[in-house]
């Protein structure tokens, strides 16, 4: 049995039952987190705690008290346990608490003159945001109750405060707690009712380290501990925050691609979008339906462009979306004000110069990467980005990468990409035109020095680095000296 | 001569030309920012450099080059020189750069994902700052060029670059520059082009001293400057950043009312408010037409305190509102959206249990505050808020305050106030309720403490308190090790 325990809120795999025999048979889930953590438990070869999502997930958790193996999905000898909880308190945790609140909150989504308005729906939110992280701390314990010297690797913010309630049943073991999410600045995060923002803090200060993509959201996070968490002591130099003494590492692990989700998912654009798409120059643009992607100001800065540069006046831009949680008021609107804008664009260049791509498909968006002249991604804020790492190494056109400084990849990438304001059409526009007209031996340089950047980031560094930090915590001293 | 010059976009009286005469003759002018510093100009006996914002501002600028003696005014020894500037690159600056981008910048209301979207008109607004603070430098020097040794306080954030433009005119001359509002996050301040965020501070570090009402907004404003100015260095500590030689302190100052102002105003509610009040229990709730005051979250939690508590079932609640900017989309939304909260509160209590007065007579807003039973100022963010300190002198009722943590003013009156936060409707109504509820001789009790905390505060300290950093910033050396 492998010492190494991780936890996620959704699994790899989504159960549904089979229409013919009635029999649970595993999906691949959506979101992005899932299948880089799926790699993850590959190259671990982990015990696995995931909450059950459909009612065949509830089925295979009754038949599978001591953990389900994964061998025959291709997960060599990782075993998942899937968590039931209870329906509404699960409703409150997910739909309600961590994809709108708290989602909405770290990306700085709110209109504050209007919105939120913290009412007792909140309090039970996050009562069940509590709830079910014990639930995920109880379970890990339990995993883990036969195993020497076990190592937790708690993923994402859904999870933020299994930590605490976990070290009371595993002592001194090794705790990671990892934030795939940006952190927001101190006052950001003030909106919060004080019954959250300072208890989730403590909370997650159990852990012996707390990572997060980039540098920026490690500064941002150890301000709101400095605002928010009395007595805490913090070298933002260090990245450590100390309570007495205890002592919590917070780190920056950038994380790049997986080379084994490369490999297995092979690149495909399609007959029709390649009729469409022609000889012409393409520029893509792709991320879930989320309003954090920014597509609206991207076909705003391709239009722009169009209409000063004859180079982009004959490209094509291809706006891939992965369908993501449409239950979210925001994120429909978002899909809607996108449609809008594109279809504005088309009738008034007369032709379907943008095109909209809703789907799943992996293998699609990667072929649009590899395809692609020029890869756009504006983010307004977006806590990694891997789709930049993974289009700089699959494209072999040598294609510009224009890359939002609101993404945490703009710190590994920030000198071999074209770095841009979310915010500013005009610049987006010059740095489309730029990429689309550059000196092809120019452009080759840039990307081949861009894909040898991007390839120092691959999955197991990422892997070994949040090893080897919860290792260094051994340290017994801290640094940091009392208040 | 006085040897202080003293800047601000808007002068305390803007001429009118008389419907009989045709000749121009004053008027107060409406904005908090002026009618405080008429009371600093009245206290230093300045000279002062302001905008002509009317066509008969104009003509007084025209007849009066060597300035405009106020002594008839009631400001003794003050000139007043009235700058003219070109209408477009006025209106650029004024209706566009500062009241709306930099307003909503700085004060987070921006819904990210619809807005802001940069176009070149940006980059003409941030030339048109540039132009009208250039302006105000050549005047400043002008009008002080045969003064010794003159000092220079330049006032608020439409002025925040004056001093890069100042410096070269007046060599070692002492120069503060105070901004009145918040100051964002980093992570806020980025939303701006690099070609505004780094600029704007990089030209305010040339005065010896910026100044803050609050020590959070010193704090974030230190940490913009580490964010984008190159080769600053900055001790968070000290409060100080230096580049090259060259030694900045940032410092909060805190105002709290004008002493002046409170005794040539006198309180009024008006016969028609006090019949509708009666003997009944009151909140006030007092601000400008600026969804920054957060008066529909305020009248949520008035209705959702009224159904919980008899108290606050037999009170009313009177939102005074001064009419400001209403050019401005986002504040005409904010008034809007007020009355169709104020109207939907009353149609369900089937009585008008809460007023909305529109209204700038300043004696009205006195006399809420002082008819008050409770004070309730829930702003998202706001600067500082003297009206906090202004109710809680001249309320005689020992009235409760309820205060947002958004506020400056919570830094100084945070132990003597209910402090609250902006966007928890439910811990508003808790502390309506707590407010109305208060046992008479804890209520006396805790507003006369807090009466004698905000007497801590008046504008004479605040001003001696200017002049004294801009003498203490003649220290040679830096404190900040070169890095």
């Amino acid at each position: 049995m492998s010492n190494i325990f991780l936890a996620t809120k959704r699994a790899p795999f989504e159960y549904e039952l089979d229409a013919t025999t009635g029999q649970p048979r595993p999906a691949i889930s959506a979101g992005g987190t899932a299948s880089v953590v799926a790699d993850q438990a590959q190259y671990l070869r982990t015990n696995w705690i995931s909450s059950a999502m459909s009612e065949a997930d509830q089925e295979m958790a009754r038949r599978h008290p001591d953990g389900i193996d994964l061998g025959p999905l291709g997960i060599e000898t990782s075993r998942l346990f899937l968590l039931r909880h209870e329906a509404q308190t699960f409703e409150r945790f997910q739909h309600f608490f961590t994809a709108d609140v708290l989602w909405r909150t770290i990306h700085g989504l709110w209109e504050t003159w209007r919105a939120p308005n913290f009412e007792s729906s909140l309090r039970r939110g996050w009562e069940a945001y509590e709830t079910t992280n014990e639930q995920f701390a109880r379970a890990l314990a339990d995993a883990a109750s036969r195993a020497a010297d076990p190592l937790f690797l708690i993923h994402d913010y859904q999870l933020l405060c299994v930590s605490s309630y976990l070290r009371p049943l595993v002592g001194a073991s090794k705790i990671l707690s990892f934030s795939h999410l940006p952190w927001p600045s101190a006052d950001t995060w003030r909106i919060l009712p004080s019954y959250v923002r300072g208890p989730m803090l403590e909370r997650a200060l159990a852990a012996d380290v707390i990572g997060f993509f980039a540098h920026r959201w490690v500064w941002n996070f150890l301000c709101c501990v400095e605002d928010n968490v009395q007595g805490a002591r913090i070298s933002y130099h260090n990245g450590e925050v100390a309570i007495g003494r205890r002592i919590t590492r917070v780190r920056a692990m950038p994380l790049g691609y997986s080379p084994s989700s490369l490999r297995t998912r092979p690149p495909q654009l399609g007959e029709e979008l390649e009729q469409w798409v022609g000889s012409r120059r393409l520029v893509v643009h792709a991320g879930r339906t989320d309003p954090i992607k920014n597509a609206p100001r991207a076909v705003g800065a391709f239009a722009a462009a169009r209409e000063r540069d004859d180079a982009v006046q004959a490209a094509r831009m291809l706006v891939k979306m992965n369908p993501n949680r449409l239950y979210v008021d925001v994120n429909a609107a978002y899909l809607d004000e996108t449609r809008r804008v594109i279809d504005a664009v088309n009738a008034n260049a007369g032709e379907e110069c943008i095109r909209l791509v809703l789907d799943n498909d992996v293998g699609l968006t990667l072929g649009s990467l590899a395809r692609a002249d020029l890869i756009f991604l504006n983010s307004i804020l977006d806590g990694q980005n891997l789709t930049a790492f993974e289009g700089s190494i699959l494209n072999d056109r040598h294609a510009d990468l224009v890359l939002s400084e609101g993404c945490g990849a703009a710190e590994a990438l920030g000198d071999v990409a074209a770095i841009i304001n979310p915010f500013n059409i005009d610049e987006q526009a010059d740095a489309l035109i730029e990429g689309l007209t550059r000196a092809p031996e120019d452009a080759q340089m840039r990307s081949d020095r861009r894909r040898a950047v991007a390839l120092e980031y691959p999955l197991p560094r990422w892997v070994d680095q949040q090893l080897s930090e919860l290792r260094l915590s051994d340290a017994p001293e801290s640094t940091i000296p009392s208040a």
